[in-house]
């Protein structure tokens, strides 16, 4: 592997050069990109020039440098994300016509929620989510269904870490969290309610793969004074979840997901969802991150 | 540059393994990497464990590799193709919501229709556009619109090839095709009957950026013999290319596009759009490939 005089690859600097750019900075210019990546402006040159000739990056009229189509074909045509959005997709139609705000799909990346998918009305409300972006696991519905169900090691590295308060209701008291974390597994979802932004409420559940591993979260994210109150849409989101992991290989069961009559039949959504089999600890209000911070 | 004995360099080697997966093998042993890129196992192996330190690509516990979600996020977050997603999903949703089938975005990659997204029903017909995948540019509605408007170089490289015959009524003949290509650019629309899939039709018009350049194709697919005319989505889809147009900063123009009242409004979809000032050419057919084929 050729390595520069600091010891580097070609494929780290590479790397380095593909992480410089973001959703806020998604072109850049050639002397950008080596202060971001911090590379000098010679190598970040070269290798900028052989990544716009293989594809990987394009060169606009303005000389700036974005990803290219290529490298967004490969990188998504055999991705797991491909297969989660594909499984995720029509249920999360389904319950995007129902709840008519906000529909996402994330997974667990490093430390971070990755947000695979997103759906969201028009006018909907404020939604920091973005597809392919990241948000913080302790501050959001997915992040805190990824991180209850997420490796031991990762849940002790985010509790003992100083937690970021993005508003007065984000949960960063680490025991508050653990309790947060522990109803999420016992109930199946959690409502966070302005968590992350003081105006929204995001309610997720998990999405389980054939080795009935959690291996995303689905939430619906509505406006803190909604037509709806936000339990309300607990049995669609749960049901819409049940219905993407059965796509995805899912064992049958029962307990955090509701049961239905078959691979073949569409995933309920709406008032129609039997609430009753959703949550097993009924009249329990569920994890609730908002009852854990405002005591 | 690192070159290998052949003189390639690493990262050309590693465009050819990333090159190596696709829609139907999304995950790969480094045996199969090194036969599908033409390099010796050694190199693949050597790469391969690299891009797995780096993330770029994951490997499984059955030691099968595939893209990693860290380079899905990289490609996904700064490529034009988000732009062009996040422009045109809300549209989609609409036309969607009132076709019923399957909505498509597609952009011109080489010689090829590149998908960027797809909302489909669960029970809709079939369709063999897959995000990220690719499809021919003569045999798709998406193709047509692309290629109508697509560097006349292109248009020409195409045109003297051979042309696949995908069913009996794909365009093949070049002079009939340019005829198509024409009616495309005249109308604004084209409509794809059975060119690709016997059962299904295709219905595109063309999405333009702040510089008025095509730079996409919206499309429905619905089946031949659908409970509506395919003809009836051409107003539908029309406002809705009109509306990711604007969304991409398309400057407002009449022709092939609904007049709307402002930056603000939703696009009008279903029945509820004027078709008057939308083909400026009534009572024509509008581009149609069949009538085309038919004679």
């Amino acid at each position: 592997m050729a390595r520069s005089t600091s010891g580097e690859s070609v494929l780290t600097r590479t790397m380095r050069i593909l992480g410089a750019f973001s959703t806020v900075s998604a072109s850049l210019s050639v002397a950008e990109i080596s202060r971001h990546a911090d590379l000098p402006v010679a190598t970040a040159h070269r290798l900028v020039g052989e990544l716009v000739a293989l594809g990987a990056l394009e060169r606009a009229p303005d000389k700036r440098v974005r990803v290219g189509y290529r490298l967004w074909e490969m990188a998504s045509r055999s991705s797991p994300a491909r297969d989660l959005g594909r499984a995720a997709l029509p249920y999360m139609e389904d319950l995007q016509a129902v709840v008519r705000e906000h529909t996402q799909l994330g997974v667990l990346e490093g430390a971070d929620v990755l947000y695979l998918e997103r759906l969201s009305e028009r006018d909907a409300g404020r939604n920091l989510a973005e597809i392919a972006g990241r948000l913080p696991l302790h501050a959001t519905s997915v992040g805190l269904v990824l991180l209850a169900h997420g490796p031991p090691e990762l849940q002790e590295r985010v509790l003992s870490a100083p937690l970021r308060r993005h508003t007065p209701y984000t949960v960063t008291d680490p025991e508050r969290l653990r309790r947060v974390l522990a109803a999420v597994r016992r109930d199946g979802y959690v409502i966070a309610p302005r968590t992350m932004t003081e105006d929204a409420v995001g309610v997720a559940a998990p999405v389980r793969d054939h080795d009935d591993r959690v291996v995303a979260a689905l939430s619906v994210v509505v406006p803190l004074r909604g037509a709806t109150a936000p339990r309300a849409h607990v049995p669609a989101l749960l049901a819409a979840a049940r219905g993407v992991s059965r796509a995805m290989g899912a064992p049958v069961r029962g307990g955090d997901v509701v049961h239905t009559r078959g691979p073949t039949r569409p995933a309920p959504t709406g008032a129609g969802a039997e609430p009753g089999p959703v949550t097993p600890s009924r009249p329990r209000t569920g994890a609730c991150a908002a009852t854990e911070t405002s005591h």
